[in-house]
């Protein structure tokens, strides 16, 4: 596959695949640049990659404070390849997504995400309800954010094994992902909007998480 | 000035300026909500709308909870509206941006904090580091957000009046800014990455203080 940007490009050479053909501009025109990776935002660098490697999902929750972020319903490849970052940035164990239809690491999402995805665990479930509740078996314990839920996002004790759901923004978690979470939390809305931006919400409560888990 | 999507239009027209004309889809064929609009993203609605009403710097530390974000060198749109719309989101008293060049309300700004700027107060300043100098000697304490810095950015203790400042991810804020600070956080790397989003810093920041401020 092709990634582009110079960030992109540059924790690709860094990560875990190989990286088959670099072209950059100067080289080749600017135009062919676009036509290889299909965007105007390729900062001059685009090349040519192995697959993106997905993970096993049984293998993120080993650790005895694992930390997973699942992904239901988001859509929007700058908002996953936000997530992707700020997880990255937090050290989480990895980012779980449904398998068909919703988002994949696209070119788009390795640009957005700062090439933070090479360097990130990344695991496609077939249902994410099932996932939630085998990661309940596991000792996980999973919270959703729901704009509009009681409890801070604060609020929870984020010690030992923790799965983060997080949905669409306009749609909120789907029925079966929300009742397979163990609570419900939200960040407080002090103003008029009612919601706030799904890639905002990530990085707020992983540093609640990263704050939790280095001062007790 | 033109406003465009779905969130954008509606919270303008909850918001202060008076809107001039809508156009709708179905109204008007979509190339032409296109070509009002400069962007294909418009949801299917456009706006006219008053000159974006900015605020007076001055009044914006005038509660003894003030909430400030300043900007330094944020030049990318997407990141200009995302962080209005956490700083709508957690109650923040208001922005700050230097007065020419760097950024400024357009139409994409206003799309990419789903209208959160119409709830907002902005204000443009001439000289950020002789706004932060005023600010302090009005009470508020200058935290300036850098990656690297020592200080976890949940260290300090955010009561009273305070301006955070952010700066731009490639090259973070500027000497004169810089030293206008009382104090330099960070948010804690735990991943390969070297800096994190500016807007994602700005969520988690703004959450902290909004955590700080509920639960003492």
């Amino acid at each position: 596959m092709i990634v582009y940007g110079r960030n992109a490009v540059r924790e690709a050479q860094r990560g875990r695949r190989r990286v088959l053909r670099v072209w950059e501009q100067g080289d080749v025109p600017a135009e062919e640049l676009e036509r290889l990776c299909g965007s105007p935002d390729h900062q001059g660098v685009v090349a040519e990659v192995e697959p993106y490697p997905y993970v096993d999902p049984a293998g993120l929750l080993g650790a005895e404070d694992a930390l997973v972020i699942a992904l239901d319903q988001v859509h929007d490849p700058q908002n996953f390849g936000a997530i992707c970052r700020s997880a990255e940035g937090a050290g989480a164990s990895g980012v779980v997504i449904p398998g068909h239809g919703s988002v994949e690491v696209t070119p788009a999402v390795c640009r957005a995400s700062a090439g933070a995805v090479e360097h990130l665990a990344i695991a496609r479930v077939r249902n994410l309800a099932d996932y939630l509740g085998q990661a309940k078996s596991e000792g996980a314990w999973v919270y959703g954010a729901e704009a509009g839920a009681d409890t801070p996002h604060w609020r929870p004790d984020y010690r030992g094994k923790v799965v983060i759901v997080l949905g669409s923004e306009g749609k909120g978690l789907r029925p079966r992902v929300r009742g397979a979470c163990d609570q419900l939390v939200a960040l407080p809305l002090r103003g008029r909007l009612e919601s706030l931006n799904v890639a905002a919400t990530a990085a707020a409560l992983l540093y609640e998480i990263v704050r939790q888990r280095t001062e007790p």
